[in-house]
């Protein structure tokens, strides 16, 4: 009996040490035991589902079988994954579902299933810290432009609450296909990355937008229906110097297309995984692919000297926009426009995304 | 052929005109052809399964089996469904998930489907309307109580950002169980209606936090944790006839529980849906069933004149609550308390709960 119930102690001992190496990511349900992230940043995930013939999980790329045990329940251990936001499903017998266990957010053009990768230690980037709050507030307006009520995001700094009589520049931010002003609010986390870079003074004070990409004509909402809520709204700056226009992947050339048909609006430009089609179907923009290139030529001088920020990103050569981007970059220096490249690993996605936040909301209002 | 081909068009109309007939409920992820709901306000479900064996919808406390075509689409069409917004699920082989095509909510202790069923033709009550619109911010917060990053909702009517010295009058709400803080900023649709209710002069200016009441001390992260960050951050009135508290189910037990702990804070109340347990298992506070009724006893006098609200709201007889909320009221008429008791069509429901909001925000600082 003694040897037995020491037994029992030391296999629940080991199977209790065994879960407490592994965590809950955030975007857990609350409660939820499952999905769970290893010390080597595996993900393993769960679902019960006794009747069903065949489970999978797809994350970061892969597809991975599921193994049933005999209650029912499926089962699998990832490779390791990266650190930050990964959308994910998984496969019900051959249907695309959210995990049941997971937080959902708006991507690959539907509530997707979200695993939040912790980052390396002592990488707090992007996590949240003991500093001064700002807020993210959702306004919805009626547009003209698009006949309907939208939404956008707004990011306030901590001291917008305290200070009724400052003013801000502003950041307009746009998310990628698929996606929608819900991006950069939660997938992205501005308002922690902007939290944390003005508390330690590496960015300077700022309001972020966050519109609804998702538009007939972006440039007629942008400037038509956006901006003149925002600046009729929130105490910011009204001149170039103090807007600045970003967005990444299909935001990325609507941002082009902006920049180069209005740019006496913007004096920082942000370019996050994206670029111009190489194969000449510039799809987002409705501008046959060497117009702006044209226009960039004929007034070059001008747009270099409006421009003091010129940033271009990728998620280095595994990105799905980066030959689009190297086509580009040949082209802007064939021209003589001028812009900075910064890349990093990652591909196509959110971790890339805000490591590319958290770098150009250092180079703004300088 | 000039038959056959005045029979296709024919054809063609007629299909086409019956689909003119169904609408797309707004709860639909953008381009969502399905759910659709009939001028008769049936839903109709479809999901691409070719593998699966069994597909069913569960929507209003009913299970709803999908018919299989020869492609593998299930479809089914409902029942008549109540106005407003409605959970639902699909059950794929025995898995329950979410509908692929819905935006999700946080209900149900996961993220569901949801269904917004339209209203009658001309009560706008509930829908986005030609007037001036406020916002609901999101701020995050350390909880010392609790221990956690926390996060909070807070509308801030329209008025907020143009008089920079106004100060307003706060009402604390809480959501249900198996909710969390944005239940009422989503489902509720509390921005809508209390937007649509100051433009018409039916309430007064005011804001509604609205903070997550999952946690274990729900007064004590109320009293020392929520309300010193809204007081200290928002220009709001800090005495007791400029708070009110309410709450629906479990968030309705929490509200009965600080009005009759803390009544020196608020003289507004309001119950939603909900009333202690009648069979003595006071679940959601800690405190024996009988201690409030004794402290309501003891002091009926000093609660009748602080409490100049305190509104009660039940979905009729259908309402999981109904007995529990009955059994109370019999207490409070024998002990003496005063309250208002309204009820309105449709159980234990979010369309009931935006109704009661909708008629509890009218009666406040008045």
């Amino acid at each position: 009996m003694k040897k037995i119930s020491l037994l029992g102690i030391s296999l629940m001992l080991s199977a209790s040490s065994m879960m407490a190496q592994n965590m809950q990511p955030s975007t857990n349900i609350r409660n939820a035991r499952f999905p769970q992230i290893t010390s080597d940043h595996r993900g393993i995930f769960q679902l019960r589902a006794p009747e069903a013939k065949d489970v999978q999980v797809d994350i970061c790329g892969k597809k991975y079988p599921m193994t049933r045990d005999d209650k029912g329940v499926w089962t699998v251990t990832t490779d390791p994954l990266m650190s930050g936001i990964n959308y994910y499903f998984m496969y019900v017998d051959g249907v695309q579902v959210s995990d049941p266990a997971s937080e959902t957010f708006y991507g690959c053009s539907r509530m997707s299933s979200c695993l939040e990768v912790p980052y390396a230690d002592g990488d707090k980037r992007f996590e949240m810290a003991d500093v001064p709050h700002g807020e993210t507030t959702m306004r919805r307006y009626y547009s003209k432009t698009e006949g309907a009520y939208r939404r956008m995001f707004i990011y306030l700094p901590a001291s917008y609450q305290k200070d009724a009589k400052k003013t801000y520049p502003v950041l307009y931010i746009q998310h990628g296909g698929g996606e929608d002003e819900r991006g950069w609010a939660l997938q992205g986390r501005t308002d922690i990355i902007l939290d944390n870079l003005i508390a330690q003074g590496k960015a300077k004070d700022m309001i972020v937008v966050m519109p609804d990409g998702n538009c007939r004509d972006f440039i007629k909402e942008l400037t038509e229906e956006v901006i003149p809520v925002v600046e009729s709204t929130y105490r910011v700056k009204k001149d170039a110097a103090s807007r600045a226009m970003a967005g990444l992947s299909m935001g990325g050339i609507q941002t082009l297309n902006i920049a180069v048909e209005k740019p006496e609006l913007f004096q920082y430009i942000g370019v996050f995984s994206s670029g111009w089609f190489a194969n000449g179907n510039n799809r987002m923009g409705g501008t046959n692919q060497e117009d702006p290139y044209k226009k960039l030529s004929a007034r070059k001088d001008y747009y270099n000297k409006q421009f003091k920020e010129f940033y271009l990103t990728m998620g280095d050569e595994q990105d799905i926009a980066y030959n689009n981007c190297k086509v580009m970059r040949q082209r802007f220096d064939e021209i003589g426009i001028k812009y900075k490249y910064f890349s990093t690993p990652g591909g196509h996605t959110w971790p890339v995304w805000r490591e590319s936040l958290y770098q150009f909301a250092q180079l703004l209002w300088k």
